[in-house]
């Protein structure tokens, strides 16, 4: 979290009921379309991204209507997962882990059940370190009149996203990741073609409710206490990348992701993804090295944290994240550290991680 | 919000998914337990109170199964209609605003109707200014093997409330009243007796169950990623709370309750409520001067943010907050400042309100 964010975090919280803060909110909600490419509602929820999924579950479903779920990895499952708590009645299209979605397969399932009214799909799966096509994906859905629920979560501020061109219906977001705030606040964009889609009988829905945040949308009022000082924080980290440029930012991701994934090779590791994203890059380690035993080297003999693998993944795979505020040199030195874990741990490293991290920034 | 806090808050958050973090967060939850007075559960939530609310009734009512909302205030109404949305079979039982509900009419209402299995009921209702006498409530709800969900949003860390002691089986709470923080951190508690009150079939629940969250309860270990700058600042804002000493605590907010209601009594306003709390005094304008013009000037002229009325009582009164960190200079502020307003907008000034509020700081 950049200083000039955490700095905004400790200013004193103005009340929410004051003109000052309703401004504020309105500026931010105004910044926030335009990065999420659209000219609908944007939604800010006091919640970490799982309850704007949540929000986009209840307010989207009505009775008796049917879903899929594309899932790939961790963050698809927990579609899956919340359909299921919700008894939302629906399908599931798996494609493998660390591949993305096809969007023909897509295509077919739809054909075949013309019920299934909402797709919910995953743009950054990061358990996998996977992007999906999530515009291909929309091709489809707006071919079929089906509406499009893309968890951006760790895509949006990495990777463009077009909500409107790309014909996303419904776009969920969390802010501690391209964000670059701490967890706590969650956003949920609707297009502008979408604005009918939570209105009627739905889910029961009371703290998420989106047809009552709408209300008081346009004046800057929300049903319940926002997350203050998070809106302030966003303010902010939306001027940081206004000033950065949303191209730079997105040309910065590529580079780190580049860099990282040649260092990661250099270092004796394979990439896991066909796809991969540049929110993070999931790597398998080389052959008689446990995977484990390299996050935990480098927490301690380099101070720098990594995940390991989630789920069916758990010590196959590890993960490096890059979203956010790291540039060039954090490539490098995480390249560098993680060729010195897996020499330390016996593996053959092939190359100079760090010049084949410059390189790749350099090339990408 | 108090500098120390606002210092935690700009903190470098850590990765929740380390051990720093998981042993912060058990501290904070056993700090928590000590200030609800429980050996229960306590489970911190990415959210503001009314998500806290929410997840009260999504986890407590059993299919099929009847509550009872005490309603005297906005916030009552919140718990009657958090009930009607999750389609939960209810009862209301009314109160007069600005009154504390009257536990003989509590007893004669589970007695009349058997079924009622959960008593939604408010501790300190801020809309009115009042405060529930829930140890009262509590004694007939218990005798009579019925559940009592109190929210304490704005009573704890303000009023004593011993959960364990009292009898209360469930407590809600949010962030930034009494415990000083931000909004974006709320917390619900079980009683120990009441551990298996959210167990077995429920609302359909995922962001907000409670069962999945208690899985990582004794670790430290969140289902989803929880606000973790809130959770540094809480942890400054317990130890600030044990610093200055519970008792300490409630003695200080009763001593500003009783300063501000002498002060706006000196200033030509009446008392709303027959039973108030120390959270927040409630003031009805002197006969011919508008609670909102009150409000305003108090805000231009001053620079003091005062509530005015919500709901029924729009336009009737103005709500003086003085939860968390305020003391005697500030209860004497802005009882002078009140007096400036009610006299500069044409109300008769019986008494020095400054020096009224001084007298009942230490009288209290």
């Amino acid at each position: 979290v950049p200083e000039r964010i955490r700095h905004a975090l400790a200013e004193p919280p103005p009340h929410h009921r004051t003109d000052a803060f309703r401004a504020t909110l309105r500026g931010v909600t105004e910044a926030l379309a335009t990065l999420h490419g659209t000219q609908g509602e944007v939604f800010t929820l006091a919640a970490s991204g799982t309850g704007a999924m949540e929000a986009a579950v209840i307010n989207l479903m009505a009775p008796g209507a049917r879903a899929l779920a594309v899932v790939g990895g961790v963050f698809g499952q927990r579609w899956a997962d919340l359909l299921r708590a919700h008894e939302v009645p629906h399908e599931v299209m798996p494609h493998a882990w660390g591949t993305a979605p096809d969007p023909a397969e897509l295509a077919a399932r739809l054909d075949a059940d013309p019920d299934l009214a909402v797709v919910f799909a995953t743009h950054s799966e990061t358990s996998t370190g996977t992007l999906a096509d999530v515009r291909a994906l929309a091709r489809e859905t707006r071919a079929r009149g089906r509406v499009l629920v893309v968890d951006a979560v760790t895509s949006l501020a990495v990777h463009p996203l077009e909500q409107d061109a790309w014909g996303l219906d419904v776009v969920v977001c969390g802010s501690q990741k391209g964000l670059m705030l701490p967890p706590g606040l969650a956003t949920l964009s609707l297009a502008p073609w979408a604005r009918r889609a939570i209105e009627g009988q739905r889910r029961p829905r009371f703290y998420f409710d989106l047809t009552r945040a709408r209300r008081g949308l346009a004046t800057g009022d929300t049903p319940f206490t926002p997350p203050v000082s998070h809106v302030l924080a966003l303010e902010v980290a939306l001027a940081m990348l206004r000033e950065e440029g949303l191209a730079a930012v997105h040309d910065r991701h590529r580079r780190l992701a580049h860099a990282v994934r040649a260092g990661g090779l250099a270092a004796g590791c394979r990439l896991f993804s066909s796809a991969p994203s540049h929110a993070v890059t999931a790597l398998e380690p080389p052959a008689g090295v446990e995977a484990a035993a390299i996050v935990r080297r480098l927490r301690e003999a380099h101070g720098m944290v990594v995940a390991g693998g989630q789920g069916e993944l758990r010590g196959r795979i590890l993960r490096v994240g890059h979203m956010g505020a790291h540039g060039h040199d954090d490539a490098v030195a995480v390249s560098a550290a993680l060729a010195e874990c897996t020499a330390a741990l016996g593996a053959p490293v092939a190359a100079d991680a760090a010049q084949a991290a410059r390189e790749a920034w350099g090339a990408a």
